[in-house]
């Protein structure tokens, strides 16, 4: 199975540094992993290796804190520097009060703003109802987004099969899902494209890059 | 000692919803708080019973993943929702590369477009080493800000006695310090206050003032 | 597949209450779970409801405090208040040490003073490298134990599937395992059984068996 | 004020080596630590360097999973093995199910069993409501023993000052209070010595020490 062109490689933590993302770019190329997936602040950066397909960028992260009109300012940022991958976190707050209007709005201003780029909602799942996960689902396909993410890796817990499962289910072939937090092997990476991620996001690519060529070291 | 309105109370989870920022925002009043310290998009919500001077923000919350230009713009945008105080955390990548250069004209550059905002340099004292927090501190005085605020509360450990008393020192007298992280009862906001803290972070501020003015429950 | 009677139901939070035991004990005889695993102190509450073959206790949890002659002790203290089932958490520490003669001197010691009791390892594998894995499973082998377990649920992270694919083949058939740690869904626990896992520890054992046997609630 | 001499040098880790107790062992004596706080099985090696007196064990630790029976004889044990202090952690279990009875029982067969060792009651007070930190503190008065402990370190928080100034109050003299979790400076650990307790328990015992003897280095 082609797992390495599966990978978001994630390098986002509080300190990282610009050598840390370029050397981080460098082995992105190296292995051919989907994307780097890293801050705004760094998306230059990796640029100077990774050409725009190949350099992802979060927006509102982690903790969605921003109104609609500061995401899409974001974004728009991001993908002037040269994103050409966007994952944004959802309004958290606003699917707790089930206020989906605002929800959906926010969704279809930044797809309308953001027309030729990968766009993934991070659901931060680990938060939500069953019903809420369904709903927001539903809600990323009718405005037009590509993918949905489990999680941001800054919450309790990260990627559980079952959710996973659940939005593969609710997608129905029109908007592919993303899982990420906690996934640190290639078993565990594996194990979610079996049951149809068609993406995989872990700060632990490398590791699991060098499992798969060159087999688990003992 | 009058504690109460030298508590920022914070409510800041990915979870929080309008109605959770409403209801803080009247035990803010009624207990008199400094401020409510609320993301940019429940600034608003805030304001339907606050005032500009009793509604604080936080900038490039709570991982600094944006550059300088976002920061601004999302600095820019609370203060025009009707915030009067400003948490910004710091570059704390670009601190860790001693990228003084960065730092420094960040903090400038966000300085001189908010002059009449009252401004708070988050600098998430748990990933600093002493050297780092006190050549901050001195940046953040020289570039005209009016607090260093020891940390987010997202990081592995929130404030510590000998941060504050090391940023006490270091302001000499210049700029002002907040404590935050990890405040959960009323002796320790006093001990922070005592050895100099002018303002303290908490979430628990509504338990403080109870324990304050009815005392401790047996 | 036959899930429930592959589960140990865990109860081992710090404030579990002789009531939650025995709440639990009768779920677990309800779903027609493998085991209830209880705290030593917890096992004759758990036998009101329970027979022996259905109690499973921890041993030295979960950091590993005391030497052999005090993991003897509580395991044959556990065995006579009526725990069928034993899961002794490993000396970590001699591990780390590459002590493997003190590791395999007390194997030998625990097994041979509860020779009919149902053995299990808890390796807490967060800790261990590949090498000290496999070569701790093989003591485990030689000394006649039942069970390797991955994790306590108390260390950075719980059951990986690489360190279950890892357990599953070092055993060759000579030994069970049992993934436990940040099981929290069906889908993931049918995957460790899938990938040769035979028992589960989970303290979300209900919440699975709702799942398996009226399917999730959406 | 004399600081040192009141801190007891945590070790307790799941993966700490008897190689690094010894270590720790020599800063101990080196520092003039009240004592080396560590494991049941670490006892020995810590008094090939330090005094009875010097060196402190725990029980049942931390999650008070066995039955008195079993902690009378691990505390019997670390006895002979020649601890002369022991951090008992309380049934936290009985003390939320109000079970005052079997608490008092408890204590008062420890305290009988070793009538000449320094004992410290853990109360784990992160998981308590104030009548049952103060309720906890008479039966440990009455049942006499030597000090109060606030914390284990593994529970979600560590000392607080309002615990540690409940403690003070509650033990009107007649019961020593030490503070322990979640300390890492010098001031802190003075803050809890001027409120009153009479030992600090604290994994940074050197660092501690170092900015004591010679200054924070900046």
């Amino acid at each position: 199975m082609d797992i390495l062109s599966k990978i978001d490689y994630s390098i986002l933590k509080a300190t990282t540094t610009d050598e840390e993302v370029l050397r981080a770019a460098e082995e992105t190329k190296k292995y051919g992993f989907a994307t780097l997936c890293v801050f705004p602040k760094h998306i230059k950066t990796a640029r100077i290796v990774l050409p725009e397909e190949k350099v992802c960028s979060v927006v509102a992260f982690p903790l969605s804190t921003v109104p609609t009109q500061l995401k899409v300012a974001e974004a728009i940022f991001s993908a002037e520097e040269g994103a050409g991958e966007l994952d944004v976190v959802v309004d958290v707050g606003a699917v707790k009060a089930w206020n989906w209007k605002k929800v959906e709005d926010e969704l279809l201003e930044i797809r309308n703003n953001l027309p030729n780029k990968v766009l993934k909602l991070i659901m931060e799942c680990c938060y939500l109802t069953e019903e809420e996960k369904t709903t927001l689902c539903k809600l990323a396909i009718e405005t037009g987004w590509d993918f949905v993410k489990t999680s941001t890796g800054y919450g309790p817990y990260g990627a559980q099969i079952s959710d996973v499962e659940l939005l593969v289910k609710c997608s129905e072939g029109k908007i592919k899902v993303k899982a990420a937090g906690g996934i640190r092997d290639l078993p565990t990476a594996e194990k979610f494209i079996e049951i149809g991620a068609e993406r995989i996001g872990t700060s632990s690519a490398v590791e699991i890059a060098k499992e798969m060529l060159h087999g688990r070291e003992v």
